[in-house]
């Protein structure tokens, strides 16, 4: 997507112009793991103008293959960023009706090539979300990984600014078949899937951690995951937020595991779940140690949070050196 | 619409932001005429998001009435414009699909109250090719401003991205029934209504006067218009043009008018027409020779093309004392 | 007043560039009201150029009623504005030397004409302290509102530096008279009407809160206002605020009220106090119950402090989802 | 004085920001030759605020002596500049009421000091029509400087904006005593001493050679000046102009000789008279024939208008190659 | 190379900001061949840091193949750009001593798998000239790329900031021997190769086209070249240009053709010569003959001109358009 | 040095321009003293371009005497930042290879003349760090400036990208026989010296005063320095930090004394050290009690760090008002 976000801190009423860069979930997670240097491909539909070829860059740039992003359709969905401070939330304009990717069916695509001698399938509960064709494209495609041995991962990311909850639990539930590694936030499993996590107040800074290791154990559970990954936001402010998470598998975390915490100041927060899932990634590809994968993943995560745009352009270097020795802050010279 | 351009001469895919600003053909205008000290009313519809609040105070702000302006549907029509140089043209790439004015019908609107006390409706070419729906609309306008004794001007302006020839014409040469004041450029004449200018090489920089003359005088005949205007764009190249207009009628150019030429070091150049459309009808409103309102009208239109943005904001001071005393370019001071 | 601001936290001496916008204690109040959907007049008087013109716009544009705004004089008074940060103070430097409100006396306007049909008159004291001119011509205003059964409101604002304690005080303490309710930060009460509020170290971060419900109770004595309200600050530095207000009156606040305390961090605190009286008028002009138009008050300021520029562009929806739910930042999406 | 002026071609009322430099007849001709390497001080009075700090440091950073630059007053006076292209002029408007150095008087200077062994005093016409004062503080430094054998120079600059040619030419008359070099522009003669330039159409591009030399003649002989010089701008848009000069004297220039005359694609042309005095100034004092002094002046003034600002930050190396092997316009690498 | 260039027309001394691009010989070259849609590979040797890798992937993000741009030394070249106008050229700083490119030798990189499947090798003077390093790298490149049967081009790019003609002129003739295509300018033959023009005044606008047919033939006769192309810059000032080349080979080309001339209203000359080198190599490669290579080349670096920053950003479509249609410059919309 | 910093908190990685200003341990010390109001010149050379002009303007802008900035040499060293946030450090990135003040050798300067009539010698350990030249060329005027009465102070400065501990303290050693007033960070003395500080994690957030304290006075012992001040940062983030100092003289501070502590919201960090070192020579050639030169160099420093750029340019009465009535940050106006 094309994200056109307003300078500083002004509301789009009082400026003249916007910041262009490029992101949304899975363009966000195949850029974080290129970077990271993992073979990272990213699968969307892009239209054949100059805008659809600034977003192609954009990904390329950083070190994502192309070989699969298609180019045909009308637009590319945008959204608007204004973003808060304090007490004044970030807010986000979506414009995508009719853009490319919401008419890509898997007629267009080899899911076999695709899945072809690869690792790893990543994908959000954005696209469904997107409507009908989306969503039959995604079943098709989580077919296909799943027959390549292909392991799967989705980040629920319930947004109910594109369907509402009973639509939502309709499409995932029966999605939630071909998934191994399940992330989440607060809310997500409540609000896609039907699940309670206890009575935590999803709004305010105030968490229940309890909740959460009951809620990751009855997902787990009904679903038969291999990973169930939780972020647990405490927001303070637009400004100041808490930040850690909980993993819950077979290997190292066979009792649910908190993370380091950390008190985030906040630079822009949008995309900041999408550095989770693949900081997780990454770490459950590379790490001997589950519990590690999560260090790194609240690590990469927290990083995230002090740059600007979507993508999450930081180093294993630095997530490691955050992980072993903490944020001082100290210049590096 | 919105407009998002790119700093200085940057292409699209080389920078990373764009500047915001509002502009469409309806909207010059009407900006253009507040701005000249008219009443003016803008009627279009605009979604009920921060953006269609900043079109709406972008025009607000130069004084045009918004009484008229609906609120609702999904999104507002943007454009996204490389400004050209030398040889290099500007480029314009639409992204309109399922903008809420092309789904403003005319249930949504009191077309008798819109027109009470009014003198002029001012429409383009470009509404009914957005579709059927703004067709149909744009139709029980031009009946509704008859009816109430309201002049009508219409640009012809065709765009070849929105439709094509021949569903243009059949769709536009109807609506000459209902206009009094017909503007056109050197190609709309032929592209939108299906009438030859003769052998007038339009993309280029030669012009064919005489088949100007000859193409007004048919198009006045055939669809018994009381004035025709037709502008002539000399086009050496993206950073110069040569600037002039041609007035047909039953007044004071009874035999078609030739206005002063100008040779432009051109800022910007989108909204050209538009500034001719506006000051070509704030002078039939208020001088008392039409040849007068012909030459404040490409006076208007050439200081236009010396501002960056769609809307002309000059004064009626600064073009009466282009026409009066030239253009020599001393600072006031 | 035109407002330069020098961009991010640079020094004036360091940059090569001002941020232009508009702002004012008055300009603030009318755009805010404007902005919560009443009906709102700005009365001053702007120099007929491009700069009057521009701020004329800037508050139009956000749809306040420019009809009593007169065009004349000199020149538009201008602020220069150095924005602090942690234990560096942001810093105004006046330029409003001769400016066009100045000069404006009470034979320019038919103030009877402008309080016709009105329900609100708010004026400040910063402007009784440009000159006598401006005294004697608010006099006349306070004069005709009373007549014609407007309710007035003035906010204290003391300005050292555009005049002494006692000079401020001799011209403000009779036109308490006139006033309604009566708006006053930690040390306006002291410094613009002699009153002492107590012990309280207006300068740092500590309050006496039992100081100001006596300095309340004895304004509201001594003057016989409807309404007091006195907001408070507690400044820990130029990046975080404490913020907070009282109200005492005679209808739900009849033991002076404290509100909802907010902790800020503050991307812009100009314009902090007049966004406190905006929404104070609009609560007392809506809401059924006093306490209620307090809350909204603080929080329509709180919200304001993360906002760049004077005006405060936020909506009565995005205010009173601060009173009901608190500011937890979460991005709208 | 403080220039605020519009980024690119923007209007003041389209755009939120200013670009802030520094400027003004003296102020210009003193960074100049301060630029060329000459000793070079200006005698100004800044108020003693950031602003004026931030004047005072404009000059200093390109080298300029700041010893006599007095601190007080209320605010220093600021133009604003739209900048125009094509048929569609610069725009300037001042805002020096109540300056510091319109209430600058000789009791605050120490003239005698001042001119103590120095070569030239230059002043420009600006100065005397700023007031009564800076008129008398103006004549008594022409005093001093003739008494202490320095040459004096006087661009003549008419401004219409700050007097009547009447009062020019009561106040000018009378100062050109003192004045050993005179330079004037097309218009200033006329205007600021009563003086006729043939028919030349100074708004225009048409230019009477005969009629200046004719001028040139009687200014020379009706006031006794060494050297008179007059600037030949040929305005044909705000984006092109024909520059040249002309120089009678008593040494090389018996005969008025006229310059090399450029076409020049016009970046910025405000101070170009300033930098053609200067380039004239340091020619006079460092060339041996004042025909190169001529042709030294008019190629200074030529790269000056490809330079934002009104300062003329070329280097005297750059002049000379441009007047020994022309603008041919090469990349120098 | 990091490209550092003031904004607009600003002159290093009075800016406060720096645009931050990518440019050099090869790699515009090879950014342009990748977007023209051929497979380019761009070698050479960069620092491992943030500088490093932002360079790389500003080819990248265009396309280019990163494989063989190795990774180590020091730092990267810098050239800081001044943009000059009409009479002010454009000025060039270069701070390249000590970067990672000039210590790279043949045995950090394996020539003959660089080689390998590879159709065409291009090189500028600019690389030899940095020293005795790359200069015996180039060398052994060169006798590999024969080996391999790859065709070389190389545009013979004289700088005089980093050698002197003696020395250019001793290292460049034995490299001539390698070279199939010759690019030359108008004094490149001259000062690298010690070949005389005949009597160009190559600083001015004037052309002398018969001598550069002679020394096309002078050139193709002396080294054996396959091709000898040369472009003819008429360099009127720094804002307008004419530009032409001229191509003589054994083809289509066997009396030396003189391309279509463009006059040109420059936005970016630098990278003007490397777009006409890549225009070449992709029109000798693709077009049946050498006449259509010429036209290409010469159309694709008209447009060149016209874009900010060095690299090349335009279609094939682009460039075809312009030389079949000319380029009038209307708006594609 | 040339710093080349990323706007807002962008990555190099991500943004298209740079924010140039200048900077490095002596041009801030110097540019602070001259603000201050004291005579202050700054010793080094510069390359004699347009880069090294703006570097020398950059200092005399804020009245640094530039007689005995030597002009010669290759280049201008660069650092690169990119300005961190909460867990992210601010990096910088140097670029000095080559640069013209690691050339300047004693021959190119008479240290006599240098250190006539001056009070004190300041230098930083970052000098002898860039190579054998400078360290002698230093060692040559602490001689000097000893044989001249001139008091020596030293920031020790360890930079680990310079060079090694061991390297460092083999050349710092044998200097310090040279100082009187040794400023070190909390790591600097234990790297650049060899001395313990305690198990301090300097790290992190903790301090150890009671290490500090024996360090101080183990430094003064072992080498017999007048004064012995050491900074005392606390990394809480990139985004806060606590900040205080210790210092250990002869006179009023015959016990080690701790300054005031500040919590500081950083904008801009760089230049700490710098500041804290400029206060504090200011500071005791100013005060009567070195406690309270101690406290105006801490204050200098904590106000240093809300200014983006290297250099402190904050007024004397800015931090004496910080000093005495601590740091609420209320607007002045």
């Amino acid at each position: 997507m094309l994200r056109l976000s307003t300078p500083g801190y002004s509301r789009i009423l009082q400026t003249d112009h916007f910041i262009m860069t490029f992101g949304g979930g899975e363009a966000n997670v195949s850029v974080a793991l290129a970077n990271f240097g993992l073979e990272s491909y990213y699968v969307t539909r892009l239209p054949k103008n100059e805008i659809g070829e600034a977003a192609l860059q954009s990904v390329r740039r950083y070190g994502v293959k192309t070989d699969y992003i298609l180019r045909g359709g009308e637009r590319l969905g945008i959204y608007f960023l204004e973003t808060g401070a304090s007490q004044r939330p970030s807010k986000v304009i979506y414009d995508r009706a009719g853009s490319s990717v919401t008419e890509m069916d898997s007629s267009m695509i080899d899911w076999d090539a695709v899945f072809a001698d690869k690792d790893w399938f990543h994908w959000t509960g954005i696209t469904p979300a997107l409507g009908k064709v989306p969503a039959t494209t995604l079943k098709d495609a989580c077919i296909a990984a799943k027959k390549a041995g292909v392991k799967v991962s989705c980040d629920l990311n319930f947004r109910s600014k594109l369907w509402a909850e009973k639509e939502a639990q309709a499409v995932m539930n029966p999605l939630m078949e071909y998934v191994d590694v399940c992330i989440a936030n607060e809310e997500d499993a409540q609000r896609s899937l039907g699940f309670e996590a206890g009575k935590t107040d999803v709004e305010g800074a105030h968490l229940d951690e309890e909740g959460y290791v009951k809620l990751a154990k009855a997902l787990k559970k009904t679903y038969g995951f291999d990973t169930v990954a939780i972020t647990l936001r405490e927001s303070f402010s637009a400004s100041m937020n808490g930040w850690s998470a909980l993993l819950y598998d077979n290997k190292e975390c066979r009792t649910p595991q908190r993370s380091t915490r950390y008190e985030i100041n906040i630079v822009d927060r949008v995309g900041g779940g999408d550095s989770f899932a693949s900081g997780l990634i990454y770490g459950l590809l590379t790490k001997t140690n589950t519990k590690d994968a999560l260090e790194f993943a609240v690590a990469a995560s927290c990083l995230k949070h002090t740059i600007p745009g979507d993508y999450n352009l930081v180093s294993v270097d630095e997530i490691e050196k955050l992980v072993t020795s903490g944020g001082s802050g100290r210049v590096e010279r």
